[in-house]
């Protein structure tokens, strides 16, 4: 399989681009093509021992800042994440994986001079991401690409969700829930009311409405929501957990004792810190697309972004875009 | 002041209701008026030295279940909801406050046969909360009021909430946001954009959007949002505080080590579940209505019961429903 890796995607560009791709490659037998400044990824790839694996170079002149827009996407035909996005929609290679800017990344894959476009019928692509529970993971879609919809938006998230988080995740029969502020049917802005009613008649296991609640206690596997309320509960999230430990920090060295009681409890800690930690989920999907597009965090570390390859190589593997296209043709189609 | 007390309100009623007010109207100096079964707060007045301290009862026949809706507040002509409501109505007290069911709560307050009505020129009220933050406490509004919303609601509900941000509150010249998923102007669905304008060009201290991010951090003194979004954020952010916690415990559990300094930081735990506990904070403001109205958790403790007391102290004693009419007017006349 080969993945295509926007190598200047990350804050700390090349630097841990290349390494996750290194990792990548070595841990998943993968052919990492990595797109960007030659110069700079081949100095990047002479600090590790890359014998034996296949980390071909693509050059791109240019790449997308972390400030810019779609209209960057638009102009820069030869940035990293153009010239990526080309090898994936001229067929050398099976999925794409950026760190870079999230609104980029979207405007490339979908609009961008080397857009894969949308599959068949989908009317809006969604992004997703995984929300760590109680009980294991929670996909949450859409994160951002859409801060308006309409109820069949909603209706065909939680279908590629669902799907995705059968093939691409390996949760069976996965629960969908649509986020509301009430759990009873009925409650929600009309846009969720009228998806409610779609998804009720659907062959997806719609378990009916999730309360804010519901995301972290893992009561639902895909929880579908609009990309503004979507991204709001993301960004929140991460602050919230962030604001909990330095409360916790605060309240500790104002007590010597809980200092010392800190100190022994500290693996506890760092056990929690690397369930929480967004490297160790990578990247989110960008479901729709006519193509695999992993989009990763921009501070991600060689570590994530072995995990966002791992994420595209599970997508494609799981046949996800073909099976996304199959079930909306299958809904088309009344089975 | 005289503020009346739905007896029959919280989950444990009226045990933790009945004691707050005594507590209240010690802490306070206020008359709280008990409205509910008489015979069974008498009970409950009885457990306490309540000499010297202005606790009136009025009977009220029957009550609002916690599962009941607003065709109960509708019907219930003398449930205690109404029976206390019909009281500040009646100008026999100067704010009324509930642990009851939210919804049912907010119907008698707009809509049941008691209802305060709206304030001259609202066109919507809206329920708020006191957000924990980094630096204090962020108002967060609406968190349930209204599921849909137009700009102008947007709008009026930072009015409301800057003015009750400082006059209740205490915070001089707060800072007011608009909840979106970027920083930027134009970021947003376009109800948000569109108030974003309405407020830019207001007289409040508007600083622009906030992120998800923003709650916690305590960018903001003031957030307003939709009641959908508002609702999602307060339920998310409870359980993942939470889970958070649980996530910590089970790391714990799985080292000895880790459990003997669990032991010793536990008065930095017990600290940090203080500040996060919703009983400090007691209730929250149903601003927009004629009339001072607070709603506090149906969890309510006798604490909680206390501090909701004291939040419709503070309101009265800010001229909040005043300021909020004089406001309206102001904004109106293009002060």
């Amino acid at each position: 399989m080969k993945i295509v890796l926007d190598a200047m995607g990350s804050d700390a560009r090349p630097t841990p681009d290349v390494e996750g791709a290194v990792r990548a490659a070595r841990a998943y037998g993968l052919t990492v093509i990595l797109v960007g400044d030659q110069a700079r990824i081949q100095a990047e790839l002479a600090k590790h021992d890359t014998r034996g694996l296949a980390l071909p170079i693509v050059h791109a002149p240019t790449d997308i800042g972390m400030t810019e827009h779609v209209e960057a996407v638009k102009a820069k035909r030869e940035a990293s994440m153009n010239v990526a996005l080309k090898l994936v929609k001229d067929k050398q290679a099976d999925a794409f994986v950026t760190a870079g800017n999230t609104g980029a990344a979207m405007a490339a894959a979908i609009v961008g001079p080397f857009a894969l476009g949308r599959i068949q019928g989908i009317k809006r692509p969604a992004l997703t991401t995984l929300f760590p529970t109680n009980t294991g993971r929670c996909l949450l879609l859409d994160i951002g690409a859409n801060t308006e919809v309409k109820p069949e938006y909603l209706y065909q998230f939680a279908l590629m969700g669902s799907i995705y988080a059968e093939r691409g995740l390996g949760i069976r029969q996965p629960r969908v829930a649509l986020l509301s502020n009430g759990e009873e049917e009925g409650k929600g802005p009309m846009v969720v009311r009228e998806a409610y009613a779609l998804l009720k008649q659907s062959q997806l296991n719609f378990i009916g409405n999730a309360e804010g609640r519901d995301i972290p206690q893992g009561n639902a596997d895909v929880i579908v929501c609009d990309g503004y309320v979507g991204n709001v509960v993301i960004k929140l999230s991460e602050a919230l957990a962030k604001t909990l430990v330095g409360f916790i920090k605060d309240e500790i060295k104002q007590r010597p004792l809980a200092m010392v009681g800190a100190l022994l409890a500290k693996p506890a800690f760092d056990a929690l810190k690397a369930r929480l930690d967004p490297s160790a989920i990578g990247g989110g999907m960008l479901l729709g697309v006519d193509g695999v597009v992993v989009i990763g965090h921009g501070r991600s570390d060689a570590r994530a972004i072995q995990n966002a390859l791992r994420v595209a190589k599970d997508a494609v593997e799981g046949n996800v875009v073909e099976l996304i296209r199959a079930g909306l043709q299958g809904e088309a189609n009344g089975k």
